[in-house]
């Protein structure tokens, strides 16, 4: 995702890159680490506004009229099929929900397969058929794909790299820097289903769990909040890093505090068995079916009923709110009443989530 | 490429892929077994106009003035770096040229790497200061990234897949379906020095090579092409699978038949002598800086001027025409004064070339 890619704010307090010298499961987990690589690797090189915006997509002014919103992901998952979803539909929803993060309306995909040897055709088939399925529900079309294929050994199954390509909608300006003193903060549903259920799926949660991934096409309950109110100011899915790295990026960004309830932050039941047993915050588990929506205060309702109103959106709730200090932080004010910082994931804690 | 995604015809006289199980290697060499595995798999997924277009990069119609030309690359190159390139130049350049074959500028680009556990950050820095480098000669910008890691033995080092976005240039209508009889071809230069420069790099020549892949943005000799003539019916670079592959598959869209004439196509004596020695033939080793260009006679002779005087284009020549039979079939006028078809490449000859 482009919001791998930190805003400077975000990164100064990474430690030095003199330190690491090899790339560990850490900086792939989308938190410090990973944005300590991109901001010392990628972002020194790669240098321009687009990419500098460090939002979950690229803006592209094509002309006058015309605004794209461009995404990418890169997608290990493993294992390739899990409870709610796979592989397939995980590349076709990540970079769908990332295109739509700028209140555009994604249309087009393009897919990269890197295929191991050995790999079963009707395993290929299945992934494919996947995908297809959730374009078709996201109403996006794959215009384009190139497939490699390596030996044995050299890739885990299948990877599949994904751009989205959506067009913005008129009189919109979305960003993860735009979030204001005061605007509300509200989240689609339950957090840490999607990696909870990814390792129930690799059999670590040590119990059985009817726990589903929420993976989903989320472009349909974006369009029914700008809908109601094309006012509001930032949408981000927390996926890689959770809720709280989400929150964090958005925090340094715009340069605000966030305020978060813990007691209206919706977590199952067996997400939390499964984070008490395995040492976990849900608040840092991978979602991949939910967003983040800030928006004015005035306006925080009607976004809310539209939410709830719209397929993926039913548990929509307001989890907090935007403030002047700590500025580039966020505060959790907890069920037993006291406020703890809710920091950035500092490294690794779920590889091969997404 | 979304070449890989044959038109039908390219792909009828391929054999059922049900007496195939799994994937191996010569699906992925850009030939005949992977369009097969694309018609059977993806495309009777798939289905969209862009796609079924069979060509190098997907057009869109994003408005009544707007297309937009778009390209997808998975790049898994063996070794990382090789004589004249590595895999961040090969990424960068894939995209590129593949997103002006439709008579685009490029403009921007994404990039989704998959690291290995493991891999030495500076091995990183230098293939993203080379992507930076090609991406500035292109001039293009790398707007949108996505970086993940797996662990040790699940990936070659890293991988990179890339996405190219252009704009087509007004009043240009190019495809390999819009090959028409009597055209002229126009290569721009030697064949098979990407696919022999990566042999020596594996130290599988046996004998020491000073050859250099031709690795290079062709977007500026394409422009300068298109400068020349609007006219311009193909354009199409021979990657995997060759000259002859490439050609097979214009003369499949277009329904035509090319005529070359082998003593008109150059080859440096390096490359002769490594494909004598390992039974290749040079008309099916991958290029990485060439196109073919298929245009009217009549316009012939100021493209191949325009292309001479082009960076990247010195080298360019006329090797062949199109005839009206055999239709979907390429023949080689050689040497010697016989005639034979040059076939699509049937499976494996060079993985992991690009």
């Amino acid at each position: 995702m482009t919001n791998d890619i930190p805003n400077i704010e975000g990164a100064v307090c990474a430690p030095p890159l003199a330190h690491e010298e090899r790339i560990v499961m850490g900086h792939g987990a989308g938190g410090r680490m990973s944005h300590q690589l991109i901001r010392k690797v990628f972002m020194s090189a790669f240098q321009n506004s687009a990419l500098n915006a460090g939002d979950d997509a690229a803006l592209i002014q094509l002309d006058a009229r015309q605004r794209l919103s461009v995404s990418v992901d890169a997608h290990v998952v493993e294992p390739l099929f899990f409870p709610g979803g796979d592989i397939g539909k995980l590349a076709v929803c990540g970079s769908v929900n990332d295109a739509a993060m700028l209140g555009a309306t994604p249309l087009y995909l393009t897919a990269g397969f890197i295929l191991e040897e050995g790999l079963p055709i009707e395993t290929l088939r299945r992934v494919v058929e996947s995908m297809r399925a959730a374009a078709d529900e996201a109403g996006v079309q794959i215009i384009a794909g190139d497939t490699k294929v390596v030996q044995k050994g050299k890739a885990d199954g299948l990877y599949i790299t994904t751009t989205g390509v959506g067009v913005v909608r008129e009189g919109v300006n979305i960003s993860g820097a735009n979030a204001k003193v005061g605007d509300a903060v509200i989240l689609s549903g339950a957090i840490g289903d999607h990696g909870i259920a990814v390792l129930g799926a690799r059999g670590e949660l040590g119990f059985q769990s009817s726990l589903q991934s929420d993976v989903a096409p989320l472009n349909r309950l974006i369009a029914a909040a700008l809908d109601a109110s094309p006012n509001i100011h930032v949408l981000r899915d927390p996926t890689r890093g959770g809720l709280a790295t989400t929150l964090n990026e958005i925090a340094a960004q715009s340069n605000v505090g966030v305020v978060l309830h813990e007691s209206a932050i919706p977590v199952r039941a067996e997400v939390n068995a499964a984070c008490e047993m395995l040492g976990f915050d849900a608040l840092y588990v991978a979602n991949e079916g939910k967003v983040v929506v800030i928006v004015p205060q005035e306006d925080a309702e009607k976004v809310l009923a539209a939410m709830k109103s719209a397929k993926y959106g039913e548990d929509s709730v307001i989890i907090g709110e935007v403030v002047a200090e700590p500025k580039a932080r966020v505060l959790l004010k907890t069920v037993l009443g006291s406020t703890r910082v809710a920091d950035m994931l500092a490294g690794e804690m779920l590889p091969r989530i997404c």
